[in-house]
């Protein structure tokens, strides 16, 4: 089958002919893929940023957020069969674990990740575990919802564990209205009754905002703290889902909360500091975000399948690969690029 | 009666007879102070530290931690009545706004602070309110708890913030063993099943918390990051209270946590200076404590009714205040100074 | 100033010339009354249903539910100014018991409910207390909001509580769309992304039902039971709201429940009865709910000042309240009927 | 292998010699039985009350509370190794529905039941599942362990559930302190600092209770109703754990309750018949608990390995089954019976 490669760091990807992958355990489950989206972890694996961390072997098969249909499945998988639509959670999990047990996969103390340590999906099949697809709606194409495998899946993780506490009195800032705060925004209007305010430094993403829900936009030009508390009455805001983490978001972030509020860390970059004096005198916390578990798919797709959730993509042929990266490395994608086979 | 005043900052505390307190609204309760713990806090406003921000006029009579006998109450006063034993909360809380009206008062948006703004316990009598005052069980003296009221409250709160979260399989780190600390594994050791590791410097403070009740205890000499992982399979704690917050606390405690895990900061001085990448890729929490609640102290007081929380105190008569006070600086007080009109 | 009074039990009510309620504690709050539900309730005190129960002494007056304008505050008042426009939580509470100071102010151990056990808002003028009135939003009228303040605050306290466990993928049945059950199913659309599924034996109101959010509705035909597992996958929901409370619908609710699930009761009127086994081996709960606490009732105001929750009136001079009661014993009021004096 | 065999309903257990059962999943695991529990259920299946409900062909082997040595373990085994001292959860579980992927393993939609539809303990081996076989510590002994496999875990899982809304003020009662109110009694004890009261008909049993924790024994005469009263100052207990739930316990627990209490039902056997006005006019709640999950049976044996819960047993050899089956009819076992191959 047709698959793209790492062949090694600093170089570019190469298209390869290579074995379709086969079943070798009772619970795999073999995806024939329908979409695979091109991420910025992809390009920072070609720097050779997840070398020493993943140990993969050269050459393997790049791609972390897929979606497809079942082409085969092992002799003990009872959730999918061949022909289902299906989105992939970007790990494959042991199921056994302390974590597994308790819902929190993400945590599993002995998982893979295809795409970043085994063979992922850039490619016409993959192998994944039947505990790692979630079927998906009829009225859902895998080359739509390929990107909320990851950051999509990301966003949902966050947004929920914010909404948690807000109520129709609260207000949650959103800072960050990319890819990831896009998602996090439909997430927190499905999810909570609380004033929703976007900031960002993109006019045009802060316009985009409002249109999908947000209940205030402000476009970030150094008076962002300041407008976050006129918002809120002085106080702050009780909810920061921070997207960014980096060029000062964070100091900002933690500034724009209320009295016992969560900043919650999602994109990340450069260091948080802040005063242990100013965490107890306002009793704040820091709440730290990873992709979501599996339950956290199956509820994002249930929110897809009604339409509460929804993403631009733009798609390219598998063998278009190189363009889209070069795309994506240009900032010349809108949404989301999906690789199709 | 008498009272010992702030006169000035970088001055000594001076005594001084000065008018009773009487009751000028209905919530007002008068109590004749049975003890008046000396804190660390006290030193600090003689040093200035406070002046900007409590903004008091001097002089004013300084002690906030303070438990007696009630003398007199205002008409709107229902819960207590002259003659009954008790504790104060530290503060004095609006009882209006959405902080109080949620049971969390520590946040109330209109307090007063007895001993910080405005009058305080180093003194015959104090005025309060019916909001702030803990009747405690006949078998306990005020000269006995008065520690408990802030020292106490703040402990019983981290550790009930922290406990809420820990099974019989979980491991909970608590980093310094001295007033508070000693207080936290007591209230951790009575809320949770957890296994209760304490580290600390001073190898004494660490043999006491094992006394006490401490599973583990470490003395910390550079290695204790790699003592507690030792201790946790490899794999770190699930919460880590961290009672100190200075002289590299808050980053040694925050590598003790396992994936997942809680860090609470209790004890202050230092930046928390962590990468993001840090925060999301172990997805760990940083949560700041306060003072505790009304719900905390009454709490707290319920578990020193039973024996199940007790402090070390050395009383001085009032008027010994700046023996308590030099003795403190010098470090020769054992457990907590309490001063007793 | 005209008030409607109770004067004897199987007696109607009738119309006096009483003093206006004056100042007496420093928290009392003075009410101009712009709207007084009128409530089944009303009718069962004149049945003396209540008598044995409140102990009130007649004659009194009458009514609730009610909103309006401050017209005087107590001089401890801090949260209200005269003229601000007000929705009054029906009951007056201690502030000082322990559910008071935990935010459960409905289980106050020392409470008054005017309209009930003094007098009531069937007036131009009633006293009530600072923790009793929520400001309203500019936008809103006293006299339409009033049945918020006793109907709807319960719909929205069981709906808040039955939403705190459900997720995109969960199903929540509401039994009852009538004047509570109207109000519920516009909370539950708010607070959660969960399908809603409403149950009633009136055909058109099931219409309206849908027609303000519900995803599914079903007229109870004596298949409702088995027309909620089908649309459940024969698994049932996981949360069932029963506003009805009789004629069966606690038996019916009960059925409805998937493993695990909750069914919460609001309405009233039949007994439960449900074998021990069926209980612990589906594992299910039976919660009960009473009327909202005061951050309940400042939640649904926000709520209310969005456009969230509307509810239709019908509105009556305050002397014509002979016809309003009629009309509601008749069946022809259509929404809530109020009183405006 | 020897093994014990169900062979008709209203018939004795007999004896056999069966094969040993073989590896035929990955997953699969084969203990070697060091201690199988007998429960009143065994005595219940002979009656023939399981028959349709379970749908099990006869002959099969009985007994659901088993824990042994790991004799073998299946390809995809990662968990346990040969040799493993090992206690077994009473379930096969799927591993793959929502309710196993979040924890809930106990609602699992495609359970197996050894003892129960498939063969179990009574026997020299069994086979289970890698997600059914925990782990225990060095210091515990299979035979001593077993009755918490199913009776200890069904108490943990209750006490558990009710031990999250305990503080130190507040009150549990525990109603039976029989078998299982035994082990809920010492879970409390480790989980919770409420104040225990324990009521049951048996003087003994209540005296043992106070000598393993329980603050306040009654004795069930007619007046424990009265008692518990007395004892909460007139307004009943945050929680009452029921581990009877027959001859009018449901009813008394009910009564026992204070406003906004949870009445968790444990034992089984009589109605749960209540007014719904009882249950809205003091917004209480009724708890199903069922058998506890994986993670509970991994908590309690964790407590169990440090000595915090411990359960008085009478060892028979398996060939003695008769004679325990006999004993147990007729009240002769102290603590549980325990068959050892």
């Amino acid at each position: 089958m047709r698959a793209v490669n790492v062949v090694g760091y600093h170089r570019n990807l190469e298209a390869a002919e290579v074995p379709e992958p086969q079943l070798e355990h009772p619970w795999d489950v073999i995806v024939r893929i329908g979409g695979a989206g091109v991420c910025r972890t992809d390009l920072h694996i070609l720097e050779g940023q997840w070398a020493e961390k993943s140990g993969v072997t050269l050459p393997y098969t790049i791609g972390h957020e897929n979606a497809g249909w079942v082409h085969a499945v092992g002799s003990a998988v009872t959730n999918v069969r061949e022909g289902d639509k299906v989105i992939l959670h970007p790990l494959i999990t042991c199921g056994l674990c302390r974590a597994c047990r308790s819902g929190d996969d993400v945590h599993c103390e002995s998982s893979a990740f295809p795409g970043i340590d085994t063979n992922g999906g850039y490619a016409e099949y993959l192998r994944t575990s039947a505990r790692s697809v979630v079927r998906i709606d009829d009225s859902l194409e895998p080359s739509d919802v390929a990107a909320l495998a990851d950051a999509g899946l990301t966003a949902y993780h966050a947004a929920a564990k914010a909404a948690r506490r807000l109520t129709p009195r609260d207000r949650c800032v959103v800072i960050g209205a990319g890819g990831l705060g896009h998602i996090g925004i439909q997430v927190l209007k499905a999810l909570t009754p609380a004033e929703l305010i976007v900031v960002d430094r993109n006019a045009d993403a802060v316009k985009l905002a409002v249109s999908i829900g947000a209940d205030h936009g402000i476009v970030a030009d150094g008076n962002q703290v300041g407008a976050v508390r006129e918002l809120t009455g002085g106080a702050g805001a009780e909810v920061v889902v921070d997207f960014v983490g980096e060029g000062g978001a964070t100091s900002e972030g933690i500034r724009m909360l209320r009295r016992a509020g969560d900043y919650h860390v999602v994109g990340y970059g450069e260091d948080v500091v802040v005063p242990t004096i100013d965490i107890i005198s306002t009793e704040i916390n820091l709440i730290g975000n990873l992709v979501g578990s599996y339950n956290d798919l199956c509820d994002l797709m249930a929110l897809a399948a009604r339409g509460a959730v929804t993403l631009h993509t733009t798609k390219y042929p598998l063998d278009d690969f190189q363009q889209a990266l070069d795309d994506l490395t240009a900032g010349n994608v809108r949404g989301r690029a999906i690789l199709v086979p």
